[in-house]
């Protein structure tokens, strides 16, 4: 048995097909004729937007739009000034080859991207990846593809890119292992979306397994097993079948409205980070959305994003939830998220650094157009606002300033919003949730953001190797802020909410139900599932 | 009025002197002769070292055997085989001239030293400035130097390098003004040291007077009036005459032992970075090394320091301390400060990353070393060892068998230690502080390390010029976690001090007294002022 990181739920057993990964040998040749490489650069660009528009086709009839619409900025990454500009340029000024240029002005972009803690941005890493190697490859003359005809096929990878994994066929290919990756890379995203069990960094799986070997794919646990004997096979088919039972079974949730046995009800909200994603939150019967982040508007783009885009964004939620609540948090910008059109300060410790409100206060001019925006949704729906990085009552007060200016603006303009909205913060700075019973006086809400408040609270980076063995939601610390919080929102009549990865942990919800806790806001898929447990507690 | 940074305190009046800087043109010129040009440069490191054998006289006369030790860093510098080694291969494989060469091989150290945090380490940086640049001097010909001749000088510089402040003449130059650096520069450090009244990061001091122009210098509040009139001078006259009164009076708590009002007996101890620094803790009066920081037997070198080095230098510290307490801090490598010797993780956040107890209870073998000096050391002292950056009580339990092992291998080689070593955490995280009474059952005492304790409970890196002014040690936040911290001591029996910086802030004092506060360890410099309030305390 192989362990690796269980990335997406279920069993499988079938026969491996590994994907070769094409072979690229770029030179450091020079050219002479910088005019003839260009045009050859312009035909492989022309030729991998062709592609693209095929495989989008094929994520769309598999997948759905939502997914289809990554492929819509793989093209416009195809057509990013900026992007080609820079390859241009290169082969030009250093006389560099194409196959070279491409390599290395995307591996600039990736640099950045790569780092990011954000799903999100991690997806625009192998998207940026998924392009370059495309244009190389048509470049060399080589072909991009992923071909696989038999059943029952576990799909073997050294990673697989946005491009591979929009052609899987689900009628075909029933799992799949990779030697990279982790719980939040993209291909074990999109095992999630495709609903196949996944496991990934498992390093050495390529040279482990050769095609047609039978395995068996533990998504739940993350283990594999090669060539297993028959008796072996038969539990696995046991445990497939009554864990297929269970998710069938956990549909019947969908309708319902989660109580716990003594009667409290409790919200089960989903995370979302671009505007389609709601409708898998639909799907999954949530009550709302818990957390809309904005970053998305802000990112793959030359320049900010205009009042009227981020409002067609805005009301585009807001109307699909109906009047459920939607919880849209201001943009949560620098650190390590960054804007190519938005020059930051150099910091040694971004995480501790000018970010998220601490950006939005200082640059006003940014801020408002973001507020201006959701003030204007705010008629489409049940809105909700949250600032994150909160750590004093001063910069929530501050931020309030700013949207009651833009609130003038709008009535002076006879431009409608909500006098409904309610406005909360993030709480993820120790130092918030340790004032909370002062801030409860003032907000309208809470939502934990656990992801951070458990790094400050332990001082460790939990994407830094060495120390994220000390990241740990359970921790004494952690748990006696949490609490604090909670009571501290309760002892001024306000609700408290939690949108961090901890709020879909099956392990954390029965004590977080005892603390209290009134929302639980968790990505689409474990919606279900935490509504179960909910339903178990007293 | 001009205001800048108050270095140093004091008031002075007197007359200005620039200190023009010696213009360096280092060209890019490659060098044809490499054997030649490297016999240039040991030319200037021979130079260099004659002439830094005289600035170190000069400050020993001026500054006593302690500041005059720096210079023994210098010339180790100019010996340092891996810094030559460096220089003499940059022009044997770049033929790069001396000059140049020089330049960009200190630039390389320079960059690592520059950005970090702790004062030890930026008088580093400074004193790799300074060794380059009268190397480069020699190469060119020019001389380094700086000759005071008048009485009364104010000296004005846009910096001020260790060479230039160890060749002050206190007799003739009685404040300095400089256009860059901060509190804790090295200029900042030695105006301290020098105890006379300095005001730097004016940014262009240089261009706003000339030479003989009259200065008023308050050194409390950091302001500068050029030029005065006849009524400011007589004022400034009043305040010098009284602070100076103040200080002399100050001078009679040295042998004075601090309660406050009610009785309350409460220690004032002194924090140290090399073992000769316990020379002016004695002076002032305090009652015990509050925190003995051991990172300097690691810098500066090219490998560990022996268990016999390590050995000698808190012996040292012990003895002269006689029967006082001495509370010695275990390596807190990593993070910001790194060793030539020992390869680091890259970390996006490396303050939230592999440092302290962390990297040492990961490097048993380097921690080890440590523990067995400070062991063998303990029988010539009153000795309490503390570790850093601890986020749980699982950690310091496994310092505490990590230090059995060792007991159990000194006793086996019939090498004494004493029994009655107290051991210690420094409550720096959030999570300490928030478990403060259950780590109390098992430590014999906390010291709250304020400057990460702050940084973590706000996520704000005070070094981070945008996030900075968020750095505030009276957020009720902090006080909030400061008052936890020493309630958790108490509810044990346990003591608990403070030796960050808000310790010796003579605000912070009646409040931390209030709070039950047992010790308070600062800078030398602080100790007596902080006498004084305390004993106004109730």
């Amino acid at each position: 048995m192989k362990k690796g990181i269980a990335a997406s739920k279920g069993y499988a057993i079938g026969y491996v097909s590994i994907k070769e990964n094409e072979e690229i040998i770029i030179t450091n040749d020079k050219v002479k004729d910088t005019k003839g490489e260009i045009e050859r650069l312009v035909k492989a660009l022309d030729l991998s937007r062709t592609q693209i528009e095929e495989v989008k086709q094929k994520a769309f009839e598999n997948m759905g739009e939502e997914k289809a619409a990554v492929f819509e900025s793989h093209i416009m990454l195809l057509e990013d000034p900026e992007f080609v500009g820079a390859i241009k340029l290169e082969i030009e000024d250093n006389k560099t080859n194409a196959e070279k240029a491409v390599s290395s002005v995307s591996g600039t972009f990736l640099s950045i991207f790569e780092q990011m803690e954000d799903e999100y941005m991690k997806e625009r890493a192998a998207d940026i990846k998924d392009v370059s190697n495309r244009i190389i490859l048509n470049l060399l003359g080589k072909v991009k593809g992923l071909e696989i005809q038999e059943k029952d096929t576990i799909l073997v990878a050294d990673d697989l890119t946005p491009s591979d994994t929009a052609q899987l066929d689900k009628e075909k290919v029933i799992a799949f292992l990779t030697n990279i990756g982790g719980r939040t890379s993209h291909s074990a995203i999109m095992a999630r979306t495709l609903e196949i069990p996944a496991v990934v960094g498992m390093k050495d799986i390529t040279s482990l397994v050769k095609n047609k070997d039978l395995v068996i794919v533990d998504g739940i646990e993350g283990n594999v097993i090669i060539n297993p004997d028959k008796e072996t096979i038969k539990i696995y088919e046991e445990k497939a079948k009554s864990y297929n039972k269970e998710v069938e079974e956990l549909k019947r949730l969908i309708e319902v409205k989660t109580s716990t046995k003594s009667g409290k009800r409790i919200d089960v909200s989903g995370n979302i980070g671009q505007p389609e994603d709601v409708n898998k939150v639909i799907e999954n019967g949530a009550d709302g959305v818990g957390l809309f982040r904005t970053e998305f508007l802000y990112m793959d783009k030359d320049k900010f994003p205009t009042e009227e885009e981020q409002f067609k964004s805005y009301k585009y939620v807001l109307e699909k939830m109906e009047d459920k609540p939607v919880v849209i948090r201001t943009l949560d910008i620098g650190g390590d998220k960054k804007l190519s059109y938005l020059p930051l300060p150099e910091e040694m410790n971004p995480f501790l650094g000018y970010r998220a409100i601490r950006l939005c206060l200082d640059r006003v001019d940014i801020f408002k157009v973001q507020l201006r925006a959701l003030l204007r949704a705010s008629v489409f729906g049940n809105l909700k606002v949250m600032f994150p990085m909160i750590s004093s009552l001063n910069e929530f007060l501050k931020a309030k300033e700013i949207v009651e200016e833009c609130k003038k603006e709008l009535k002076s303009e006879d431009i409608k919003y909500s006098d409904n909205i309610e406005w909360g913060i993030m709480v993820e700075i120790p130092a918030a949730a340790i004032c909370a019973k002062e801030l409860a006086k003032h907000v309208d809400f809470f939502s934990i953001g656990t992801n951070d408040l458990i790094q400050y609270t332990l001082a460790a980076d939990r994407m830094s190797e060495k120390v994220s063995y000390l990241y740990d939601p359970m921790h004494p610390a952690v748990l006696s802020l949490i609490k604090m919080t909670i009571e501290g929102a309760h002892s001024e009549g306000k609700w408290c909410g939690m949108c961090g990865e901890m709020a879909g942990d099956i392990e954390a919800i029965p004590t977080l139900i005892e603390y209290g806790l009134d929302e639980f806001s968790m990505s689409a898929s474990s919606i279900l599932g935490a509504k179960q447990i909910i339903l178990d507690q007293e």
